[in-house]
C-alpha cells in the first residue's frame, strides 16, 4: 500500500494536496494507517508536506534506488522482477549469492547505496561510497555448462556499456574482459561469479559497480577512476540509468539464449579497446607481452607474441601499452 | 580432553580399568570433570563400564564416523584436517558449501550418519539411511579455472574406486562420468559442485555416497543399487574405508596438481566400464546413441555415432546397452 500511496502522491504532485480522507477511502483503511505509511515514506527520505484539512503533498523524491523508484521505470520481463534494496551491505554479490542459495528466482537484483566490502576481480577492493554509484548484482539461472559461463562476463560488460551509452550519451571502451574505461579511467567494473555442478550451472551472478556521482576517489585508485558526472558535467539519474542497464542486460541475455554468443561477441568488439593493441597480460606466475588479436569462441583473449605465436587466455589482468 | 580420555581408555582396553583418580591427576582436573567427559562419551554411544574404586573400562566403540574415530586412522596431510560429523543433516554437500562460504580450509570434510535430503547429479534423490553408508563431502580449493574443474569429478570417482578396492578387495567399474557399479548395480555416486569467479575456482566440493551396510533399498532404486556388505558377505568397517578413501583422494589430488589430468585419466580408464561399449547419452533435449570411444582432455565422453562421426560430450546421463 505504501507504494500505491506514493504513486498517487506522484500523480498529484503538480496539482497539489491529496487529502488523507480521500486516501483512507480509496484504500479502505483508517486515516491513522495512511499516516503511518506517510511516516515510513518520510523516513525513507521522501519530502512530504502535510497540512491539516488539506492533506499530503509530495515535495521531493530522494535520490535512492528503492524498489518503488526503479519498478515504474522498468521495461523488462525478467530482470528486476524481484528487487532487494539495502542502505549498506558488505557487497551486492555476497547478498545475492545467499538469496540465490535460498532459491531466489532468475532476474532477482540486489542494489544498495553503499558497499562496506565491495570487491572486484581477483579479490580486489571496489570503493563504493554512499549514494555515489550504482552497486548492483543480477541473478541469472541459464541452462548452460560452466565452461560457457565466462561468456556472461562479456555479456555483462556489453550490457552496461550499452546502458551508459543510451542513458548518458557516453561511449565507454571495454578493456578485456570486462572493465569499462573512458579516457583511460575506469567508470565501471564487473564481477561475475557462479555456483555450478560440474556439468551444469546452478546460477550466475553478474555484479557491477558504476561510478556515477563520485567527485573524488580513494588514493589507491584516484588516477585510474572517473565518474560519469565528472565526464558529462551534469547530473545523472541513477535510477534511470539502472533501469536502462537492466533492460540492456535482459535483451542481451535473451539474445544469448536464443542465438548464442556470436551476437554478444560482435557487440563486445564494437566497444572493444583491447583488440589491436599491444598488451601485457599478468596472472599468477605468468606475464605475457604481445598484441591482442581477437576474442576466442569462449570469450578468451587471443594474444600474438612477438615471435608470432598465438595463444588464447581465459584469465588474467591486461595492461594496455601505449 | 574428551578425545585424550578416550585414547587412554582404548589403550587400556585389554588390561582393564583406568581409575578416575589417575585420569584426574593426569589431566589436572577434578574427578567430576573426568566423569562429565565420560558421560558425554557414553551419550555418543561408547559403552564404558564404571565401577566405584576401580574406575572406567571401555567395553565397546559405537559404529559411528566421529572425528575421534577417524582421525587416528588418517594417513593424510590435507584431506580430513577438519572433520565435521553430524548425526543427521540435509546433505553433506549443502553443509560443506556453507562452511566453504565461511572460509573453511582446503581438506575440510563433512560426514554424517544420515542425510535427510541426499542428492545426486541433476537434482536426483540419493537415499542415505542412518548408519548404512558413508555420506561424505570433501572441500578442495585448487588454483584452476572453472573449465578444468570437471576433471575433479573423474578424480573423485577414481579415488573412491581405489579406496574401495584397497579396503574391501572389490573392484568397481566407473560409469561415465562418476558412478561406481559392481555387477551392474550402483555402490557409489558422486556429486561435485563448485563456487567460482568466471576465471578462477573459489572451491570445489566432492560429495560421495557409498552404500556400505544397506540390506534393502528404496523401491525406486532397489534393482539398481547394492551395498558393499551385500557384495562381500561380511562386515565392513566404515571408518577404515573412509580413511582409505580420504588417503586416495589426497594422493590423486596431489598428483593432479603436480602432473595434471593425464595420470588421473589413465587411472580412470583402468576402472572404466563405459569406453568400448554401446551407449545412449541423454541430456535435456538430446538423446545420442553410439559407441563410447575415449575420454577427451577435459574428461568429456567422446561418442562415435553409427555414421562414424565423433563428438565429445561434457554432460549427460549414460545408459550402457547390452
Amino acid at each position: 500500500m505504501k507504494e500505491s500511496i506514493l504513486t498517487i502522491l506522484k500523480e498529484h504532485k503538480k496539482e497539489g494536496f491529496v487529502s488523507g480522507e480521500e486516501l483512507s477511502r480509496q484504500f479502505q483503511v483508517s486515516r491513522t494507517t495512511i499516516w503511518k505509511h506517510i511516516r515510513v515514506l518520510k523516513e525513507e527520505g521522501y519530502q512530504i508536506e502535510s497540512i491539516p484539512r488539506c492533506g499530503y503533498k509530495l515535495i521531493a523524491v530522494p535520490d535512492m534506488l528503492y524498489q518503488q523508484e526503479i519498478k515504474p521505470l522498468l521495461k523488462t520481463k525478467i530482470i528486476g522482477n524481484k528487487i532487494h534494496h539495502y542502505k549498506e551491505i558488505t557487497s551486492t554479490n555476497d547478498v545475492i549469492k545467499q538469496l540465490a542459495d535460498n532459491g531466489s528466482p532468475e532476474g532477482t537484483i540486489v542494489v544498495c547505496e553503499e558497499q562496506l566490502a565491495g570487491k572486484g576481480r581477483l579479490g580486489r577492493k571496489w570503493f563504493s561510497p554512499n549514494g555515489a554509484g550504482i552497486w548492483c548484482s543480477v541473478l541469472l539461472r541459464p541452462s548452460i555448462m560452466p565452461q560457457h559461463a565466462s561468456k556472461l562476463t562479456l555479456l555483462g560488460a556489453v550490457a552496461v556499456a550499452q546502458g551508459i551509452r543510451n542513458q548518458c550519451g557516453i561511449t565507454s571502451g571495454i578493456k578485456w574482459p570486462n572493465d569499462l574505461l573512458v579516457q583511460g579511467k575506469k567508470v565501471c567494473g564487473l564481477l561475475t561469479e557462479m555456483r555450478a555442478e560440474l556439468d551444469s550451472v546452478e546460477y550466475v551472478v553478474i555484479g557491477f559497480g558504476i561510478n556515477v556521482k563520485n567527485i573524488e576517489f580513494h588514493d589507491e585508485v584516484s588516477c585510474k577512476a572517473i565518474s560519469l558526472e565528472q565526464l558529462v558535467g551534469s547530473k545523472i539519474s541513477r535510477k534511470k540509468l539502472l533501469a536502462e542497464i537492466l533492460a540492456s542486460i535482459e535483451s542481451n541475455y535473451l539474445l544469448f539464449l536464443e542465438q548464442g554468443f556470436t551476437p554478444i561477441k560482435e557487440q563486445w568488439e564494437q566497444f572493444n579497446i583491447t583488440l589491436g593493441k599491444k598488451v601485457v597480460l599478468s596472472s599468477p606466475g605468468q606475464r605475457v607481452a604481445g598484441t591482442a588479436v581477437r576474442l576466442g569462441e569462449e570469450g578468451q583473449l587471443v594474444i600474438k607474441s612477438v615471435k608470432g605465436e598465438e595463444q588464447a587466455y581465459y584469465a588474467g589482468e591486461i595492461t594496455l601499452r601505449t
